[in-house]
């Protein structure tokens, strides 16, 4: 029988869909639901990893070490797992994961700067830790790119690489031909994180699936950024379908969605126009508030400065590029 | 540029998620709507069809001809489309929806009874109206017998045939086997109707565009039965990304999305446990109530008796199994 290993980021990811609002006690219940119902790894955070919690990334109900204490004291079978984004967390924040038996370290860059996360996959190791290089906005980059980054990755110690489609940007064929290619290139396992601002979560997990990714993640509910992410218990359903073993008993995942998670929600996970446009347009969700001010300033339609953000490439960090965008938008004739 | 049809059925599947109770003035409002977008064919009615307003199937707040006469006198562009499944919708129905300048006749059977629909295609004919074979639950017939019956369709003149994963049940896979078989073996169009119990709609949508449909449908805000059908909006974006053209404009079909249809929802159209568990264990929509009904009076997991149903290939009309199936599972041994 084949088998997937799932990933599970509600308590990440899906920090974003509650504003990083989740207190120790809502983690720690979810996280025991999860650990009961047989998923493998559980990640935990706040959304934008650890060191998240600021006034530029929104901040947390707790700090980083409350949820730690909370969620390692429930978890028995589940690997505990962190993310950490270079420029973000810090070597201390890994310092501290490392005292509650966090196993696993997903190392996030920007699909072209896995360079950045060199010494942080290092860290990871030196602690016993599983260290996963996390290829963000993969969409951005063509699959030789992608390719390469991996083996950077690969090169620097880490025992997978992921391919991530942060802004739910990518159809199928897309997802295979990364993910085929990075698998082709390299010895360590891969892995998918899927975003659903195109109603293709699921769809492109079982493709990477297909084309011979080992991990998937997933989110309970598909709690997450933008649209969210693949919903766990789907994920699980539909695997099941398929022969695939993912662990997970698919009756108590679907009975974590609806009776531990549900109920801790602050709005459906839904694609409304702001998170298809960011999908359509490949621009990361932290633009989207910058661009609907500059849109109003300057009398454009947002989208139209979020789909000239994508073809440029924007990256986080060129917020400026927002201002610009908007104001020759608003001179060239229509 | 690559072509693909698009009907949107808002107004008649979409009808489902509101109880049947959009007014005929929401209907104009959205008809319209979707009108000026550029939407090619516009399916309204009943969620279950022409006659479907019943102690049934549920009383719509009006009835058929209210909702013909309010549509059809806002349409300018698009083709007026309305589904009948025999049994439910009569020949009476039909000469009626004539009158409002209906375009397009969908006869919808199980897939494996397409010879209930062959008077039914003829009539439709006979009015002047685009005939075309609507074959259900296409998820509990192999590909052969998907094939034979639309052929049977195609001999009774129908204009075109459709593949209708009405349980939402289907995987990419299957989808594909199905609607490859059928285009490889009759004449006529072959189209694709998705729903979103296993999060597949948009990715089994691509999967039969692939395989070479050539009419997918969609409802706005992905409204209708179960977790839904695939979101028009986001079909658009998706075949926009895919150089293929729709004819709907994607900014208008967004701000129908979040204008003139979310304000008219009653709930958000999510993947509930209920919806999953009918597209996992492949089960009509219609079983819900009576089974949670059965599963308590007899101390069972609703779920398992779905999934025995799903085993059975339980169809419309055999609800009487239901308590067969939970006193039998009550019976054995855990």
């Amino acid at each position: 029988m084949k088998k997937v290993r799932i990933f599970d980021s509600t308590l990440r990811d899906g920090m974003h869909a509650v504003s990083h609002q989740f207190t120790p006690e809502d983690m720690a219940a979810i996280a025991r639901a999860l650990d009961e119902a047989g998923v493998d790894t559980i990640e935990m955070g706040h959304g934008d990893g650890l060191g998240g919690s600021s006034f530029q990334y929104g901040f947390a109900k707790a700090s980083d070490e409350d949820y730690l204490r909370a969620v390692s004291s429930v978890i028995k079978r589940a690997k505990l797992d962190i993310l950490l984004i270079p420029g973000i967390g810090t070597k201390r924040d890994l310092e501290k994961a490392a005292k509650y038996n966090v196993k696993v370290a997903r190392i996030a860059t920007h699909v072209t700067e896995a360079d950045i996360g060199e010494q942080h996959i290092k860290m990871a190791k030196d602690y016993g830790m599983e260290a996963i290089g996390f290829l963000m906005m993969a969409h951005m980059a063509p699959p030789e790119k992608v390719v390469e980054q991996a083996k950077l990755f690969e090169s620097y110690g880490a025992d997978a690489v992921y391919v991530t489609d942060s802004a739910g940007a990518m159809v199928p064929h897309q997802v295979k031909e990364r993910v085929a290619a990075v698998k082709a290139a390299v010895q360590i396992p891969v892995g998918f994180h899927a975003h659903n601002n195109l109603g293709l979560a699921i769809g492109n997990s079982l493709a990477a699936f297909e084309a011979g990714a080992d991990y998937i993640d997933g989110t309970v509910k598909g709690l997450g950024a933008g649209a969210g992410n693949a919903p766990t218990e789907v994920l699980v359903a539909v695997f099941d379908k398929l022969n695939v073993e993912t662990g997970v008993d698919l009756y108590k995942i679907m009975d974590v969605a609806e009776d531990v998670v549900t109920p801790r929600m602050h709005r459906p996970q839904v694609i409304d126009k702001a998170a298809l446009t960011l999908g359509w347009a490949g621009v990361y969700g932290s633009f989207l508030l910058h661009t609907f001010r500059a849109a109003e300033k300057f009398k454009v339609d947002p989208r139209d400065i979020l789909v000239e953000l994508g073809k440029r490439k924007t990256v986080g960090g060129q917020e400026d590029l927002i201002i610009e965008v908007a104001y020759q938008l608003s001179q060239s004739p229509k």
